[in-house]
């Protein structure tokens, strides 16, 4: 590697939704920005989460100069465990940011970490980096960019962001020392690109709160809003609403509760002691009087939401009179569940307003426009898309070119991408990592592509199991073949289906040979057999055991 | 059942999007409109389709006094081979329905169905039923409504629909006949309830053309349209527009070449001989006159669109220059397939546009403003939402009331209640089947939700598998227990789990007992070694062998 280039190893976030984040190097010395983790696809069977591949920071642990994190998601602090667990460097982030990740870390019982809280006024040198930081808007607050001197020149790092001017916070991204920066010149923008496909600008999160408004107005009895628990300033509007209509709110659901807790410790979100009930507390006032904030706008399972849908909510019974505000939109994948949990709701009488039919969520992402006017305010010399699956990246890539960036300057690149830059040029040199990391149960790392494969396969034809004894000395079956299906047909439907099946067993042993012969002649006999009797490809485990 | 009443049993289609099927029985004699199939949800693991339970009709096939299908979709048509396979009845269509239906009684092997084309100007006297017709705009062309005389008034079913002022064919939903229906006083309108969510106005399906004639103007190579197979009104305007610009088109994918053969034989799609060509002769023009329309709109994964963007499609390979336009919006549970194909035919350098980027899509289904006017043209006394999940069933309720029908008289139903009508009221008097009846491989009904409930367990931690020997006479461990796993764990990372395991095993066969004591033994402890070492709950299945 050139000493005199800049290296930026695209760890996660490119090309994909989630894992965020990206790694600065320049003469052996590494910065983190962001540690992300991604919400496993559908087809990601029995995974729990996904984190980075780190091994190219673990083999450089010594070299990390620190970790600067831009905002408190999820899918920029979810992988912070796994990697403070082995890296032992300097953490940087805003108040609420740092609360929102020492709760994270004490989960994970992590008590060493070395965490460090900034100001956006604040400069933090790591040699031979220095960080300035900008606020931004974002559907959770205290977010910011990042402004990196670097020795081959400035690195303006978006974060995630939109233009919001009259955010509910009062804190607008700031435009100031965005003019500023570009006055400095700025080699190079990596830039959010979560949202270009949305043309135009995304609305301010005020805008939501007339609908709002309008909604409590008009409900007869309770309100139930789901929205997600680290959307403080939309938390915030809905405790307003409640309070100016005489309406008291309780908090239902483990994240939400913990959010709201260490929202208003740390001052971020303003609430007086008399809006705020339990729900038994909430239980004893007129229906008219009450709102319920809860998680579940995703669909996830066990959210307080799904469960009152199914009427397996202990604390809260959803009831005709009931008004459902879901503000939020489902997630590429989430479409069926949240749909579902919409349905259930609608069954038990409620009437239910979400984003298809009121606009009841606006985004925290910049639209097209406002990717465009940052690139603009910035100027910058080279242009990478983060954040965002591959097509959302190409249309940033092509968003730049518009605003007059030429098409040699800007890269598009994936994850595990590694891309060497200083001010003459940039090209991608190497791969690194790049690959998903599941976390599943207890194991990290442990459930590969294969085993995916494997559950994919017994989710859709399931199991035959086909277990014989041989004697050692005869090779003769010792007794019946025993036939176990699972996930393969209804054994009631069957119809003598598992007694022809022992039949085939039968003859595959009794045509002798080594084990493995036997085993594999059986495999492809079962096979055969349940293809042509059912259509199915099940799985087939033949074990044959000497006796 | 009183005889005087008119009964409607709601075999699909109410309360889920697909298996539309509905039965109006009057005096034990049943007329069946449409029969189709639903496509499964992501969570009925490996199920190739879903049908109605066909049940109540079957227990009354010789009852049947005929079948009327309104338009030549899947989800109106795709279980007629189960139905006609066991009820003889004649079944009356359009022209180009009937066509459709024939391609799929042949692939199913059925010769023997009474098949009669119906014109929307005729009338089919089904005793004691009188069925009439008006044409209606949709996604596909030559559907129908119906308008059904009954003893107790006269029925109206909207089938699919949308007002298209400016159709593609020139045939639009026919006002004078609905005005006139309305004059005669219409006691019960069943009304498609699919974009229930959206506000507004559908637009026309001719809106479209000059979105699409603009992209193909700017294409400097090849145009890819994918879109519904059946959606021949689509496919006329693409051809429309290629030719306009000297291109020449080419068809790929089965279900679409099948489609475009039988629209032109019976003169739904006009097209020169000169416009089409095989992919092979497409080949040698050009790139600039060359225009490809195929399957895979919603991602499925054997499509011609999805093997492109994967680079396994022999005949097409997608490269930079080509402009690939997927005129479709994703159906909910398909977005994660959806974008999966339209990131890899970005990563190929093709220019993509789709719905979210670009109006190439407009619905073939009524938004809420034309659902109104349908309610206001007809003025019915009694008002049932049909085809559509439950969420959107109760929107167009709220619509139906909006509209001036008081609420005792619009029944929201669900997919199994028996409604028994007449011209004073109506009440949901029982339930008739309304399961799920699912179609995998060769096997009709015989996967349960237990089947399914095994391959969730499965797809989520895979299966363990122990299998032991044990001497009939001591009861002693023969051998050594073996352990099979898959879907569990990367073996190679198993760290001597696998030994650990068996010796878990080891230790409970060793405290002796019945063979099913044994087995439930061996099952519980290793259920329980799996949750603390790796905190993940596979299947156990214990198989204890006396020798």
């Amino acid at each position: 590697m050139a000493a005199s280039k800049l290296r930026i190893v695209a760890l996660g976030g490119l090309g994909e939704i989630g894992r965020n984040m990206l790694v600065f190097e320049y003469d052996g010395r590494l910065l983190i920005v962001d540690a992300g983790l991604m919400i496993p696809e559908n087809d990601m069977l029995g995974v729990d989460l996904v984190i980075p591949d780190l091994s190219y920071v673990l083999e450089r642990a010594e070299q990390v100069v620190g970790v600067v994190v831009t905002h408190g998601h999820e899918d920029h602090t979810g992988a912070l465990p796994y990697l403070l667990e082995r890296v032992h460097a300097p953490v940087y982030a805003t108040r609420l940011t740092r609360g929102l990740i020492e709760v994270k870390l004490r989960e994970a019982k992590i008590t060493d970490a070395d965490l460090h809280t900034i100001d956006p006024q604040d400069v933090v040198l790591l040699e031979p980096f220095c960080v300035e930081f900008y606020r931004v808007s974002h559907s959770i607050p205290d977010g910011v960019g990042l402004a990196i001197s670097t020795p081959v020149g400035l690195v303006v790092h978006s974060g995630d962001f939109k233009f919001d001017h009259s955010p509910v916070d009062g804190r607008p991204t700031d435009f100031a020392r965005l003019a500023e920066l570009g006055a400095r010149g700025v080699l190079l923008l990596l830039s959010d690109s979560t949202n270009a496909e949305s043309r135009g600008y995304t609305p301010s999160e005020q805008a939501l709160g007339e609908t709002l408004a309008r909604s409590f107005a008009q409900a007869q009895g309770r309100v139930i809003v789901a929205t997600f628990a680290s959307n403080i300033s939309r938390l915030q509007q809905v405790m307003d609403i409640a309070a100016r209509m005489g309406r008291r709110v309780a908090v239902v659901g483990r994240s939400m509760v913990t959010n709201v807790r260490l929202a208003r410790e740390l001052g971020y979100l303003n609430v007086g002691e008399d809006t705020l009930l339990s729900v038994e507390q909430l239980d004893q006032l007129p229906d008219r009087e009450a709102v319920l904030i809860c998680t579940g706008s995703q669909g996830e399972p066990t959210s307080a939401l799904v469960r009152m849908g199914q009427g397996t909510f202990r604390a809260v019974g959803v009831r005709p009179g009931d008004t459902v505000i879901v503000s939020a939109s489902p997630i590429p994948g989430n479409e069926e569940m949240v749909n579902r949990t919409l349905d259930n709701l609608c069954r038990l009488g409620a009437d239910v307003y979400y984003d298809e039919v009121l606009d009841v969520h606006v985004s925290g992402h910049a639209s097209q426009e406002e990717q465009k006017m940052l690139i603009n305010i910035l100027r910058p010399r080279f242009f990478v898309p983060i954040h965002g699956e591959y097509r959302h990246l190409v249309l940033h890539a092509k968003s730049a070119r518009q605003c007059g960036i030429p098409a040699e300057r800007v890269f598009v690149l994936e994850t595990g991408d590694v891309l060497e830059i200083d001010g003459s040029g940039g090209e991608v040199v190497d791969r690194a990592g790049g690959d998903y990391v599941y976390v599943d149960g207890l194991g990290v790392g442990d459930v590969r592509d294969a085993v995916i494969d494997d559950r994919r396969h017994l989710s859709q034809n399931g199991i035959i199991l086909a277990v014989v004894a041989v004697d050692k000395y005869t090779n003769g079956l010792v007794g019946q073949p025993q036939i176990v299906t699972r996930g393969f047909i209804d054994e009631g439907e069957a119809n003598g289906l598992l007694d022809r099946a022992r039949d085939e067993v039968a003859r595959a042993v009794a045509e002798g040979g080594t084990r493995s012969e036997m085993q594999a002649r059986i495999d492809s006999s079962l096979r055969r057999f349940a293809r042509q009797e059912t259509g199915r490809h099940p799985m087939v485990v033949p074990v044959v055991t000497r006796v």
